[in-house]
Order: structure tokens, then C-alpha cells, then sequence
């Protein structure tokens, strides 16, 4: 638990600093059986990838993976799977200013006093380059998630104040998919969530509201050239999960993702279904109401976002992000070194003007790996789950049929 | 990991059912030598206690705990303390009906789905009663944190569309105690923090803006003959936490928090510092640049909320969450029955119109117990910490000295 | 991770000290539809309980649970089970001395080291009394185990140094039921175990060899005679596992039980299998060669114990447990006091000269907990039965149905 | 707690198989400020080292460890430090025989049961070779508490029925060092442990005895000609632990050090002080009397082996771990195919004839990490250290001082 760790039964530890000799990821308790090749993974990382666009840096980044162990033959075995970037480009210079002063909006500081010291190299180990080992280990996660018909897609939903225009995804798809059959009440299609996926592909920043796109891609080229960053949020559309999955109490479902979504570097903030809007809402307006649809028990509306009481209720699950913007700007800065000298600062090197739309994968990462554990972790919770999991797996009555 | 426990060190399981015999919490890990009362827990307790105001609940509840274990003479030992208050009122009568059907915003029907029964008595297990064991457990640690110095106090915020006037509590402070010496800058004072708690308890609705608070309560007025609830919005400030705390990566003090948080009924969302309005921010304006004041490193803003990179930063902690309204509304509503029958529903019983105030000192609690972990778990971080910790704790060396 | 807590997914904490107000435990993660009741658990506790024969403790102790959570209707409801023991009987008076100074073989010094003072009535947490907590904990677990066939057998192997003359239980079986077929090569039978059960309940020291069990009871006579006590060892049987269970590396299922068992007070070792001779055995000897019988894969011998690599090999789990002879001996014996000042001290009150007939219940308990955790994580090993599984659970597939 | 983890807060997570890419270790919560360096590491590795005598198999491993995060300008960041080491040779030819049939005395049907199939490649993930991620991550454990003046060693005590003389490890150091000032007591002096660390070091097989290690030679080479294998048992000192580390009831120092011993591949059994003997004895020649010599509170014996109640009491530590004989035998052997079809096996490829003496630097790396864990949960464990910790490390009150 001493911090780089995330999971039960799935369990991902990151390691690594931005310009150590290599960074990656351990997952441990893998189920066997899942086919995942560096390939796949790599498609995952790419969406994460630097340099692609004018509104991420420029910065070349030795992005690919490798698998040494835990893979066989294709598939995984059961055992840790070692997921490892090697480092490469090691342009170390540009921080060396920065081992003495605390960059505003980072963690020089709080490493420093917690640590006593700290590799200043690139933001060392709370650079965003960890996410790196994050989506490496939630592509396996996603993998294994796709057998069992469980989607994820997140997307861009605001930047600054540019919001993708229609608030509800559902009106979105309907508008632009007449073909999908109404009413879609608490879940998005199959084909609606692959509609939603190709139109946030189609904008470089990951945005399927393409008008927005184009306007907040020109109030982030304002804000470069200011010198200056912005913030955003990303939303998240879990699809397929089966009703009864989370733990009460502290390990809500809810509660675990946002733990996981938190955990991300810039998030400063979380909600699911309503959230905050539903603090202004009313309990009249608030409650999704019960019905019954082709012989199952759904919800008539999903302001709940898809969990009640910590556990899916079989809806869409749908949660946000907040992100701040980029703490590394270009204009000057007032801070203090190591022993409180003040300092002008003017933050140099290739950054992100925003960290949202590269975020979108580390996002989707961290929820499949979430949902991933509370999958395994719900499979022990009912006497006759488990008797019928134990007699499909090996009779066991059958270890005394021979003495018959 | 199995759902009804938190904390790696300072470690609270809670156990209970609103109308089972008993309900409570264990807390193993607590340190020893903590002054620890019944009656100091009951100070706690009393916050949450129902039917103190036409606000809430007319319900009585028999909310006073009994300490079992894991103190002696007035001080914890060290060992599990396990509080436990027994049930006396079981009217489960008002709850017959709810055997068979879903009430809309509740667990019943996740937990149906996951457990394939349910204690449908009152909620069972997803009560809000089951908060009692959190807040007692809360106590302790916020009995040990004011040991080190470190003081909450949880407040509310919003209700409805209702918003304490001031946004921010250094103006409000300010504005009420010109005795208050400038600058705060990133940190409230004893004295600030006294005033804030006091005005906080003038309200019964918990909201230091007094004014605010005599509108939302005729805004709840309104929605009670309506058969209607509220939501709202409650935001906590630590004061005192020393900077260093936390652990990167994934139990980062703000993740653990946001899990705390999201795992109390009802909440929908979470953020730190300035939040989601960060996400509309900008780079300049969100940065909060560092200044050495009386020979400390201090922020000059703390847009931060206290926390950098996962750690604490020496600033206030401050975060906000989120309540949906009260799903126990009295209005009919639409659900189903097991087999998906629809029904019409009007619940019964006896239940809050709003959930924020009573909620406030279930806030406060599950801040205590994550701060209090994070204390323990931080102490093995540096050698040099570690050495003189030993040293102190006794001279290692000195196992040999007897053969001088 | 404090230390009064232990298993992943089926998680027992327990509490309380010998003379507090009561002990107990809560089960956390239990599955939900297990049959259980106070009166099935305290025929668990009654193995355990004091004052039965003239070889434990005269002393009387409340040893009745109850069930206050978690059970609803006689079923386990997948939440957390508190099973409460209210200490009635405080003769806390013998003690009094033992407040001040050290008794030998005790962990009075070490929790006053540790902790800085301690609850000494009764020695307080390290009581043998908490294992109450364990067996009725242990009770639910068997139950569980019973429903997969799973069946735990423990007993006295030898006291002091008389051993059951049989070394191999499986001939001891075989020469007393002619009727079980051969051969039985490395499991028990399922009548087998019941006459290895009756066997034992015929001995008041739970040894099935009654012939040693007799000598065994003149040792003891003589030990008290002379104020001293004596030590012995268990050997447990675990029929009807399936194989594959146990996770690889460090929480092997030989590694869980070894911290389960030397995790009960007064247990100085723990062997698997052929144990410690294994040491001067050698490879030829000491291998299990694998056989086909009856189409299923099984081993000629059962050297192993049950598992290899840490994983279940479908044959009996076996396994001992060394306990020290009882520490409290009315003898006199040099002691110190918290300063150090030498002391001649004769412990008084009521104590067994032997811990192991009592204790036979509790190496039951732990394993029960042990292989109850080790089936539920095991669950989410495989691809194929985890897709299998949620198939089974609700065909995952049938979300869209309703749009086709 | 997938199987692959240990450790609370002082973490250690192994990856890797026999035959893969890369095995090695994840240090979680390794304190800043730890001295290391892949040379240092090596000195450790080299003990476990194939090939450097005859009783060890020729095989030549590329046993070298990269540090490839965690560390920063020599010293730890707090970070997770990776410990890599990519295989060389893969010389798998000669296990392709073992795809399909089990080898008696391994772990390869059972893999294959839980798993479904396996890395049969050299014994997969269940290969000794695992053991050097242990070795790594010990190595810095052990550096850790080298600087809290905490001393290891560990020898092989047998070898098949060959024993070191003495019994005793104070009386062999009594014998060979005159100089030693009596009475020792519950301590080995810091001369004595290094005394016997030497004379460990002067025997092919770790033994210290070294008329019993010529003796062993014998008996290993007598085995080798008969195709057969040898086991023993490893004996463990650890000298200068302070008193109080454990944590009491389920994770008893004793109880996570048998925990970590038995996950050892090839162990059959753990015992602490007097061990299984004490099963033998009785209470008043097993209990360890208290005195007090030069100011400090100690015992006249430690049949106890430094624990009491699972909290040691500042003596030495000593353990002892049972070692079966190499499953790996060149004589004929007797197994089946996945599908039952008997199958005379003869192994090939290049084993040790004993695990013993390599497993020497894994007994204490394993001890290490289990003592280095211990040491940082119980730093939480009293208020009045807690307090004194945090005011060392900053007063806390301070916070406010400015406003004075």
C-alpha cells in the first residue's frame, strides 16, 4: 500500500521517472488466457502518444513497450506481466535549473519535503509520462474487458469554456444516427458507442462535438501564443457492465473510480452521472424511475450515472474528469528555491498547452483497470455464484466417485 | 479488500444494518496512548443525530455507542477498538412493502442483483445509519489529530440553488473578525477556524452564512410540503496538516480522499481546491506561486486546495462534496417489483428532506480517518526520519553496550 | 494491514481483550446464502471452551456469540458478520500483580515495549481468550466449505512425547474400517474422515489413538502434579479440494496457512507434508509420482501435503502445528518488573496445563478461513471461467437485445 | 494481493519466468535516502550464484540486476525501484518434453489446473530463478537495516541427516573465540555474528561447522552418482532488532515471517527458537526467565527465538526453514500426460543435487524484507512517538506562528 499500487485482485504498479533509464508497469493477477501482444498495446499508447498535434508538444517520446514476462504464446498466463518503455531521449539540461526552485503548480515541492530530495529530471516520478506504464497495464484491462462485452470511451468534453454542444451523448448519437432505434432510456447501443468513438477520433482533440473542436482549437492557439495553458474536462461511457458489480461501503464502485481518477495527475475534481449539478437538483427530478423493457428491469432515466449505492445497476456508466491546465507555462512566474530565496521563473523545455486530450487514454485506462478488479473481486460474492463456479470448474463431488 | 474496510494503517471496518440488532465500526491500527471517552464520541455523534431539527428526520435513533475494546484507563492501547451501538427501535413494519419492490435512487435493486437478497429492512446495509460506525470511528482519529495540531471543520456550503454569499472563507472570516491579522494567504488561523466552527453551528442547517442559511430553510420548507428533497454542497478545511503527506501515484492524499468521500451515500461528486472551475481556468491564473513568509516556503493562493502532486503542501486542505437530494421523496413514483412488474410507489416512514446537514459530520469523519492514515503511512518514507526515530524510540546501539 | 485482520476477500477481524467487555470478530466478505445460525457456531465454540475436562482451566468463560449483522432470514447476506462474546465474569483481582511485572513465556514485556502500557487483566489481547473470535469466525468458513464439499479435520498428534502410534492416518483408518476400499493413495475417503472425527471426539485430548491418548493423560496428571505444564502437536486434514487452489509466489496456499497457524498464540512451528523429514530425506524418496485412477490424475503418495508450487494438487492437504507447553506454570520463576527490579513470581489464577486439546479447534478455524480466502481469489484466474461465470450470471450479451 | 506482492508498506512485487525476457523485482515504499547500487546488489546475488561449485548446477545464469528507477545520484528516491535482469541464455530445448507431461515433486500440473496452461519453459514463473527478484529486493532491505544497526545471517544447519555439531550458535562462537566476554544470554555479540558469517563463508555448502560440511560433501557426491538429490535446513540469525516490532494477532512477526519463508519454493517447514522441540518439552524448562543486566531487561535463555506474542523482545531472532530434496532427479520416474497416459519420465537439463545453499541468500533476503516491513508499520504504533516524529520533523505548531 505504499502507494504505486492500484488494485485487489488486478493489480497495477507503475514505476519509473521521466528521465530514468525506463518506466512501465507490473500487473499482477491477470486472469490467463487474455490474447494482448505489444501491437495492441501500443494502438492504446498511441492515442496518448506526444508530438501529434500542434496542441501537444513537440516532444519525441520512446513510447513503446515492451512484454517481458507473464505473456505465452500470445496469451497472458496468469503470472505479473512486466510492461517496459526504455527511455531514450535523456535531454536532461533543460531541468538542471530546476533541481534548486519549485515550478508553481507542481510537485518539486511536496517531493522535496516529503522525500528530502528528489530527481528533478522532467518532474521525475510525478512527470505525466508515468500515465505511460498506467495505459500500457488498461489496455490489458480493456482487452480483457471486450470478451466479457464491456466498452469504454471517453472523450474531450470541455475546453476552457468551449463545451461540446449537446450536453446529453444520447441526443448526440440520436441526432447523427437516425437509424438507432429509440427509446436507448439508461445505455447507449453497440452501434451508438461506436458512432461516439469515431467522431471523437475525427477531432485532434478528441472532441465529437467537431464545431467545438474547431473553436476550442483556436482559443488554445490564443492561449500559446499568451503563454498561457488551459483546463478541461473528460467524460467517460462505460457500456455493457452487468448490474451488481462494486462493493458497499468504502469500496463503492463509485468510489474506487474515484479514487482511480483522482490519482491522475491535474484532476481536481470528480463526479458521476449528475454530479454536482445534482446538489441544485430536487428528488422529484433527481430519481431515475424503474421500468420494465423486454423482459428486463431498466431505468427510465440515468441521472444516477449508473451505480446505486456502490453497486452497477446494469445503466451506462458515466463519469467526469476536471483538469487543470497545464501548470508549465512559458510566461514568467514568481517562486522561491529550496531555501525560501525568491526567484522569477521561466519554465523552459516542450510542453503541453493541455493536458486533456492526451488524458483521454489515461482516463479509459484507469477505469477499465477498475472495473476490471471489481469484476474479479465480485465473482466471490454469492453462495451459488460460487457453487456453480466450483462444479462447472471440476465436480467436486467427483474426488470421491472412485471408492463408488 | 472485501468493501466495509478502509485505511492501510488507521484501519475502520464498519458492520450493521439499519435495523439489525447492532451497528458500529472496528478500528485496528489505532496508535495507543489517545484520550478516548464515550462522551467524547458522543459529541460527534450528536452532529448527525436525527431529529433535532424539523429538517430532518423526526426518527429517533439509539445513537449512543458503546466502547467494547482497545482502551484501558481512558486510553487506547493499540489494540482493535470496536464501538458498537444495539438497535432498539425496529419498527420495520413502514418497510414490509419494500420487500418485493425498488425504490427509485435507492441500493435496493443493486443489491438484489449482486447478493440475490437483501435485509430490505430500512435500507439494510446501505442506510445512512450505517455512518454512525464512521463517525465514531471519526472521533478517534480526529481525537488524535488534534494531538498533532490539525483541526477539520466540514460546513455546508450550498443547498439547492442556496450558496453561503461568500465564496471564499478567508473574506467571510476576514469580514467578521477585523481582529484577524493579514495576510492568511494559503492557511486560516486557530482563531479563524474557531470563528468559522462556531458560525457553522449558529445554523441549523450547518451554513456559516447565516442570511444563506435563513433562505435555504424556507427553500426546504417549500419543498416538504411539496413532498419534494434537496441537494447541497458541503465543503471541509484542514488546518494544521504539516506538508509531506500522502503517497504518490495511486494513494495520492487527494485519491484516498475522493475515495473517502464518494463512499459516503448520496454523493455524486468531489473536488479539491478550485475544482471544476479550474477545468475553465488558465494556467496564470491557476498556478499559485510560492513566497517565503517568516521563514517558511507559503503559496501566496491556494487554488491548489492543498495538495501537489498527491502531497500535502503546508496550505489548507480544501475539498467539497457533492449530495444528490434525499431519494426517500413522498411524491408517487413509477417502479417495478423482482419480476418487473411496474407499481406505483409512495413511500412511507420517516425520512430527512435533505441529507447535507446531518451528512456534514460524516465528512468530517471520513476526512479524519484518511488524514490519519496517511500520518501513519508517511513516518517510513526517509532514512533520516527513520534512524532518529529509532534512536529516540531507544538506542539501538545499545543492545551490544553490556559486552564494553 | 494492523495486524488484527487477515484474507484478502473473506477478511476476519477480530477484537477484544480477555477481561474488557467482550471479543469477538467481524467477517467481512463472507459470500451472501450461507446457512448460519448461533447455534451452528457454538457447536464450534464448544471444542474450544474451558472446563470440560480436568486438562483445561476450571475457569468458566462466556463463550456464547452472538450474531449481530450480516444474517437475515438464517442466511449470510454478503455484508459484514459481527459475532459479539459479552465478557460476563471479571475476576480481574488475580491479575493485579501482573500489572507491574513480566511473566515468562508471556507477552507482557513485548506489548509494553511496544505500546507503552497494556490492558494486563488477563493478559489483555494476547489472551488465548481471542481466539473465541477466530473459532466462531473459523465456524461460518467450514460451514461455507462444507456447501463445495470441502471437510476440515484437526486433532491432537502428540503431548509432550507420546504420539498417536499410527503415523500415517491412513492406516490408522484402514485397520479400524475394513470396509474402506483400497487404495486410497493420497485422500482420505469421505467415510474415512468421519471415522478420523469420531475417533478423535473419543478422547478427552482429541487424540484418535486412544491407547496414547491415555498415556497422554498420565503425563499431564504428573505434569500438574508438579506444577508444570506441557507442550504437543496438531495435525490437520483438508479433504475434498479441488485442485489449482493458492496463488503463486508469496501468498502461496502453504505460505497463507503457515502465517494463519503461526499466527495463533503458543504455535513455535509448521510443517506441510512430509515437513521437517523431508530435510533428511532425499529425491527418489520424497517424490510423488504421478498415476491416472479412474480417469482422473492423482499421486502415489502424498509426501507434498497437498500442494505444490503453493497451488492445491487435489490431494489431502496435511499439515502440523508445534505449540510450546503452557507458559503460565504455577512453579516459581524469576521474573523482573517494568524497571527492572529482579522478582520471584508465582502466577496464581486459573490456566490449562496444556494448550493443545483447546487449540485443535482454532488450527481448524484458521484453515477454514485460510481455504475459504484462497477459493474466492482464486475465481478470477482464469479467462475461461470468468466468462463462463458472468454468462452463467446474466447473459452479458442480452444488454442489447432489446434494440435487435 | 494477487500472489505476487508482499509487504505492507515495504512492498516487494516479483515478475518473471525461468525462460521469458526478464525477471526481477518492484520495490514499493522503499524509503529515501538508502545507499545502493547495482555493485552492491550483486555482492548478494553472487551467493545465489549457479555454477560455482559442484553441488550446484553448471547452468550459467545471467544473474546481473539493472536498477532502472527508484535510484537517484546513489541513493533511493522513494520511489518504486525496478531491479531487472534480462535473461541470455535460453536454452529451452531441453524442457520441450515438459509441455506435456508433469514432473513429479513440481508445480506443473498443478499450473496447468489453475491456469488452464503454463510457460513450461525451465519451470515458468514457479523456476527457482524467481528467487533472484528476491535476492535483488532483499539486498536493499537489508542495506536498510544495516543502517539501524540490524545484522543478518543465515547458514545451512543440515544436510540430510549430516547437522552441524553444535546445536548451539553461541557455544560454536563460545568454542572458536575465546575473547568473547560471557554470558552472551539471548544475544550473539556483533563479533560473534561476524565470526560466524566467516565461518559460513569457508564452506562450499554454507555450513559453519566445517567437519559437517566435509561430511555433507560426501554424502552430495554419493547422491549425484545415484541420480539422487539431498534436502536440509537453513538456520537464521538476525541480531540488534529492537523490542516491539510485530504486529500482534494475525500479522505476528513470527507469523509473516513463516508466511515469507514458506513461500520459498521447496520449503516444507518453519519453526521459531526451540521450534517443534518444544512440543517435547515443558513449561518450566521452556519458559525463558527475565532478568536485568547492565540497565537493560533481558532473558536468561531464548527458547522464545526473540518473539513474544508475536512482538520481539529484543533478543536475537532465530528460525529455522526445512527444505525438501530437489525434485529434479536424473533417475527414472514414474508421471503422466495432460490427459492421464502413464509416461516414464527421466529428467534432463542441469539441476542442483540441493537447493540448500543457494537458498541461503534467499532465507535471508526473505527475513530482510519481512524485518524492513515490520519496522515501518510499527513506526504508527504510540501516540507519544507519533507526536515526537512529527515534531522532529517539523514542528507542527509552527504553522501559525507568524500570525503572533
Amino acid at each position: 500500500m505504499p502507494g504505486s499500487a492500484f488494485g485487489t485482485l488486478f493489480r497495477v504498479t507503475t514505476f519509473g521517472e521521466s528521465h530514468g533509464l525506463g518506466l512501465g508497469a507490473v500487473v499482477d493477477g491477470c486472469p490467463s488466457g487474455i490474447q494482448i501482444s505489444e501491437d495492441v498495446i501500443q494502438q492504446y499508447l498511441d492515442l496518448r502518444k506526444p508530438g501529434q498535434t500542434k496542441y501537444s508538444t513537440p516532444r519525441k517520446e520512446a513510447d513503446s513497450i515492451r512484454i517481458l514476462s507473464g505473456v505465452f504464446e500470445g496469451k497472458t498466463t496468469g503470472t505479473p506481466i512486466l510492461l517496459l518503455a526504455q527511455n531514450e531521449t535523456q535531454r536532461s539540461s533543460d531541468y538542471s535549473e530546476l533541481a534548486l526552485c519549485y515550478r508553481p503548480g507542481h510537485a518539486d515541492y511536496t517531493f522535496d519535503k516529503k522525500y528530502g530530495f528528489r530527481d528533478y529530471r522532467g518532474g521525475g516520478r510525478s512527470s505525466g509520462r508515468e500515465t505511460l506504464g498506467r495505459v500500457a497495464a488498461g489496455a490489458i484491462a480493456a482487452e480483457f474487458l471486450k470478451t466479457l462485452g464491456i466498452e469504454l470511451c471517453a472523450y474531450t468534453k470541455t475546453i476552457g469554456s468551449v463545451c461540446c454542444q449537446t450536453d446529453d451523448y444520447h441526443t448526440l448519437l440520436l441526432a447523427e444516427n437516425a437509424s438507432l432505434s429509440q427509446p436507448l432510456l439508461d445505455r447507449i447501443s453497440a452501434e451508438g458507442l461506436q458512432a461516439l468513438r469515431a467522431k471523437k477520433l475525427g477531432s485532434p482533440l478528441f472532441m465529437p462535438d467537431h464545431a467545438a473542436s474547431r473553436l476550442a482549437e483556436d482559443k488554445l492557439s490564443e492561449a500559446m501564443m499568451q503563454k498561457n495553458s488551459m483546463g478541461g474536462i473528460i467524460e467517460c461511457i462505460i457500456s455493457g457492465l452487468p448490474a451488481g458489480i462494486g462493493e458497499p461501503v468504502f469500496d463503492k464502485l463509485d468510489a474506487k473510480l474515484a479514487q482511480a481518477i483522482c490519482s491522475v495527475g491535474a484532476v481536481k475534481g470528480f463526479e458521476l452521472g449528475s454530479g454536482f449539478a445534482a446538489a441544485a437538483s430536487n428528488g422529484a427530478e433527481n430519481n431515475d424511475n424503474f421500468t420494465s423493457a423486454d423482459g428486463q428491469i431498466r431505468k427510465l432515466t440515468n441521472h444516477a450515472g449508473g451505480i446505486l449505492g456502490g453497486i452497477s445497476d446494469g445503466s451506462d456508466l458515466v463519469f467526469r474528469a476536471a483538469f487543470k491546465p497545464t501548470p508549465s507555462i512559458f510566461s514568467e512566474q514568481q517562486t522561491v528555491t529550496q531555501d525560501g530565496t525568491p526567484l522569477t521563473l521561466q519554465v523552459k523545455g516542450r510542453h503541453d498547452p493541455i493536458i486533456v486530450p492526451r488524458a483521454v487514454a489515461v482516463i479509459e485506462a484507469m477505469a477499465a483497470i477498475t472495473i476490471a478488479d471489481a469484476l474479479l473481486v465480485n465473482m466471490g460474492t454469492r453462495l451459488e455464484h460460487i457453487q456453480k463456479f466450483y462444479e462447472t470448474k471440476e465436480r467436486i463431488g467427483s474426488l470421491y466417485e472412485h471408492q463408488k
